[in-house]
């Protein structure tokens, strides 16, 4: 099956802005969206029904639904939601690299923990240090940098990094459903962001080439950035080793709230830390789609345990049965996972 | 002398979302600005040419200064660049009107410092509390709210207080020249924020009507919020006693980076709260705009000294004099000031 991705039409270029009522139906018309299944990856089902209904309704001028345009906000969680997160959050990997990077600099990190263990590659050790262990992690590999230094070495790492299992570059493995979904909500006048627990500066140097989606509306965890005034009097911003603001769980409406000043009314997520997120989502008046990820297939991307501890999906799965959230099961509502399986 | 304003204008419509090359020139030709003056409510001089020279420059495709539209970023601080902030911040007179309301509620600070100053009108005694009286105030008048309640109460203020001097609500005093600079600059497809001392919460309710900049697009100081599911179920976001960031001087920049994580290519700014933005701007590659508002029309604004409290222009002056950037003369450059005066 080959089909072209939905993000390189023209109609993904008409994102955020304000209403051109005269223009848009011509746009709208000559689009792809107009022409046929504007989701070709989705199956029919309640999922794929409820989304596209939802757009129709709030969009058709004089409905009783009908959101204006300023109002359509659209967040998606990253990690579990538009790319995958197994066996370990991408940005984690990452980290361990850029320690192993360093090392050769830091003598002393054969002995000191969690560094040990990072550069032994003993993960059993590694967990046992828990989130503490992790942060350390986090901090002391991206830390000490310029915000120019540090995108630079992201946008390497980006490219020639390989998912352990997949052989592929970690940006290979978003989920081309979600990148239909993407455009066809851009296409439809929403502002697309990300609401992740990532971290702001290991995404925004790519996600506007991957999902179509501008650094300025990523929100995310982020650490202290200081201004300095360089000897030759040439201004960086250096990243200091200390959290500033953690995006997941209730920090999401907060993260929400902070970066854009407005409540969606289209919400996705995969796990438990985007619960609060959907409940912020949901408790808005009007029509809105709440949703979440469900992994479930174990041979084309990954089949979770509720209790996985990543994508952990417990409470947030029992308030989404209850109030009647969009589930999207991936292995019985995606007919492919990953761009590549198209080509 | 009559005259729409431009925020009206069609064009306006286009800010954000990526190219449409096939569109956007048949918009551009059917617009306001393709037709007379871009910018009729400033004087002919080397502010104005400066600004129209670059917008030429960075839009025209092929040409060596050309900007890709995503890399379009202008950024205006708001108190004294768009809006007066004379005799006190706007956002200060909120807090002790908040403070005067609420105060039926807290008999104690009848006594209470710096609480009895407000309530007295001692801006003697009030001043003398400083920087740590003015934050206590700002706290307590902004705090134990939801955001709701706060948007509320912002709204309702901006409907009905009136300025001391021009009797007039506050978002009357906004600069007519730089509702045309906003104007045409998003008619180029650049997006406009605001990067304010200001609070986030105070400036979002009403920015996208006056401005046409969407809460979204506004970056500014902020305090902690915290995310409570009340006992019925329905979540809320309070605003704690808590300053989270000060969005001024060398906050700027780090806001920037925070809320945009892209460099912009123009600024304006008014004071010395400006001078990193500036900074932070100027020392990216390629054209670029940074310009400073000086107040010197005594009659129909205010003519500021160099050293005044609110609006001290002193350092950055001192730079801008030295790397030739655009200093807006306000009496000389600009032939109104406030919209009001159009009618």
């Amino acid at each position: 099956m080959k089909r072209r991705s939905l993000l390189a039409g023209s109609a993904a270029g008409l994102a955020g802005g304000l209403a051109l009522p005269a223009l848009f139906p011509l746009v709208l018309a000559s689009s792809a969206f107009a022409q046929g299944d504007a989701l070709p990856s989705w199956n029919d089902g309640p999922s794929k029904r409820s989304i596209l209904d939802f757009i129709a309704r709030t969009t058709t001028g004089g409905g009783r639904d009908w959101v204006p345009v300023p109002e359509r906000i659209a967040c998606f969680d990253n990690d579990g939601t538009l790319w995958t997160e197994q066996p370990m959050y991408f940005q984690v990997v990452f980290a361990l690299d850029r320690i192993k990077a360093m090392a050769g600099r830091h003598p002393e990190w054969r002995t000191q923990e969690p560094f040990r263990s990072v550069l032994a590659d003993d993960h059993t050790a590694l967990a046992a240090l828990g989130e503490k262990g992790m942060l350390d992690v986090i901090a002391a590999s991206h830390s000490g940098l310029s915000t120019e230094q540090f995108r630079a070495i992201v946008l390497d790492w980006i490219a020639t990094a390989r998912h352990p299992r997949f052989k592929r570059p970690y940006t290979d493995l978003v989920y081309q459903p979600m990148l239909e979904l993407l455009a066809l909500l851009r296409a439809y006048q929403f502002k697309t962001f990300i609401v992740s627990g990532g971290g702001l500066e290991f995404m925004r140097p790519w996600t506007e080439r991957v999902y179509g989606i501008p650094p300025e509306q990523v929100v995310g965890s982020s650490g202290v950035t200081k201004f300095v005034m360089k000897p030759d009097g040439v201004p960086v911003l250096m990243k200091e080793a200390k959290v500033e603001f953690i995006d997941d769980g209730p920090g999401k409406p907060v993260g929400i709230n902070h970066f854009i000043g407005r409540r969606p009314v289209f919400a996705f997520g995969n796990s438990d830390g985007d619960q609060q997120m959907l409940e912020w989502t949901a408790a808005g008046a009007g029509a809105r789609v709440m949703g979440l990820v469900q992994h479930t297939h174990a041979v084309r991307e990954y089949a979770y345990d509720p209790e996985s501890p990543v994508g952990r999906l417990d409470k947030a799965w029992d308030e989404a049965v209850r109030r009647k959230w969009a589930v999207v099961d991936m292995k019985n509502d995606w007919k492919v996972i990953y761009p590549f399986e198209l080509k």
